[in-house]
């Protein structure tokens, strides 16, 4: 057991029930995922909450959102020969995936770090043709008073990377998609490296290659380029069908600590688990250590059963002198926090 | 019957028995899908190569370049239980794909654009981690007297597009790999267009979306942003599979003209066409006007039975007032040429 995680024993601190749906009758079954920061001395988490309309027997259906911002939903009958049913977050329509649900971000606020009130309406919705399908799974990264929010935006044509940048948390800044699809788990750098921004990525495809760790550099937030890959899968381990990026790296004497999730496909499904990377501080690019066994993995209960279980997922953290106070999502369901010691990672990547 | 192109009374134009292999032993398969531009008074193509060793009765090999420049070989049996083999370019091992053959550039020169003559050495070889497995397809774009090669670089981390720059066609100047992947056909617009470079470029994945054509600019030609879908396959026609760009989109007075690939899935393998894309000449991510019907697709013998047969397949063009000298990959296996009247096409999309 290599599990350093010291969990919340308040945990899970946030739940579907606490959340208030974003329009009547939706219904909420997932607030998971968040993003992490600190502001104006309290903690906020960008919660990815996950939406549908009320179940109906033998149906399943996908919601969508139109160009002027109402949502729309398509309804299959689960006999339906056309319908396939791969696991709960998707169904298959003659080749075409839906989403089960629809997601947003929500923000909470905390003053220890533990106990969060969480807003009553989305900080953010999708948007855009780009957002048809929803928003997902923000990292949270501050540069210089600025924070920008690395997200999912999911639409018809795949699911890319969306950019967008607030100083105050009401007003927000579009910049863009940054990564075509298919793309998710971008986390930025706080800072730049050799006079460029630099960013973690993970494009998925088929084929040659995989759902690996890339890293790109920019002069401007914007526009991306110098893509390099940093980290594969491992056949045989924990991480052996699919790795990402958590948040920001953590700038330690050592090198730049990535905490990164990886999943292994099990006859059950996918298990999630997290492990970390030290990356070289002049040259991120270069991986000094990575984790052999996992740091974190899905035991307790909200982690093990839930809408999609056997899911430890992080996309924010706060870091508090050796302390790194890891949010996370569980069993794709709950909002969950731990302590771990950056010394204690540090030292497991020695080993 | 729409197709429009006039083929070369002398197709195919280059064979694989017209190159010398670029090292003893090797044999070349395929001399195809070039890139196409004007230098010093001549047309000049690009040619992709593909070699492999000499075939061995019921093993398949895939080489791949080492860091130090060597080629290396994988041999497998055919009946290795472990052992797929989907069409003649590839074969699977315990899930990973490898080709058949491995790509490099090779330059041919004509006055008349109709007789080539084939260097005997490769002019761009694969030269990197990100070229392990060569280099395919590029597209020759001129900005300001500078010729810009957009190009498939592949490796085991997967195919993504890499740029080079020349003046002379002698002296490269690599200028990294501009999208991760899984993207291919990028095709750079030969000028900037409200102060930024445009390209088309064309992403792979699962899910939901597709092989989709999409658009992007960059400041600088290094950095990409603003990420744009601009075109999608089109269920139940013949480009209902895949879409992809072919090179440098033609300023007309009525927009930017592009001559793109599409495929549809027959029962014998994929069927690649040719179609036509008009853009907005200030927003090139508004299309004016779409192909219904494909503009030319396989039919001659040489397009029809090949190394991949039912294929035309366009990377290289070079214009001359009212024609295009379209020069294209026929069944993966030969270079061919033939003249399209951009007058046509630009009625062919009116009606």
């Amino acid at each position: 057991m290599t599990d350093m995680a010291e969990r919340f024993s308040s945990n899970p601190i946030i739940t579907p029930s606490d959340i208030k749906p974003s329009a009547d009758g939706l219904v909420v079954t997932c607030a998971f995922n968040p993003g992490a920061f600190e502001f104006d001395n309290k903690i906020g988490l960008v919660l990815r909450i996950a939406e549908r309309n009320p179940a109906i027997d033998g149906y399943v259906e996908s919601l969508s959102i139109t160009e002027d911002g109402h949502i729309q939903s398509e309804i299959f009958a689960k006999n339906d020969s056309r319908v396939t049913i791969p696991d709960s977050r998707s169904f298959i329509v003659d080749g075409i995936e839906h989403l089960t649900t629809i997601s947003h971000f929500r923000l909470a606020w905390s003053e220890d770090g533990e106990n969060f009130t969480v807003e009553d309406k989305p900080v953010l919705q999708g948007s855009s043709t780009y957002e048809a399908l929803g928003v997902e799974d923000t990292r949270v990264t501050q540069i210089d008073g600025t924070y920008y929010l690395t997200y999912t935006a999911v639409s018809h044509n795949g699911y890319g990377v969306g950019l967008q940048s607030t100083t105050d948390w009401k007003e927000f800044t579009k910049l863009g998609l940054i990564f075509p699809p298919f793309n998710k788990d971008a986390a930025l750098f706080s800072e730049k490296i050799n006079g460029k921004f630099q960013i973690l990525h993970r494009p998925t495809g088929t084929g040659i290659g995989g759902p690996f760790i890339w890293s790109a550099t920019s002069p401007d937030l914007i526009h991306w380029g110098n893509h390099s890959c940093i980290a594969t899968t491992r056949p045989g381990m924990w991480d052996s069908a699919r790795i990402g990026a958590g948040s920001a790296p953590i700038k330690t004497e050592e090198g730049w600590l990535e905490l990164y999730h990886g999943a292994e496909v099990l006859p059950g499904g996918h298990k999630y688990r997290m492990g970390a990377l030290l990356l070289d501080l002049d040259d991120p690019t270069k991986v000094i250590a990575r984790s052999h066994d996992p740091i974190m993995e899905p035991t307790a209960p909200y982690e093990v059963e839930g809408f999609y279980g056997n899911v430890v997922f992080s996309n924010g953290q706060v870091v508090r002198a050796d302390d790194v106070l890891l949010y996370y999502g569980a069993a794709d369901s709950f909002t969950c926090g731990a302590r771990l010691s950056i010394k204690e990672i540090l030292n497991s990547l020695k080993s």
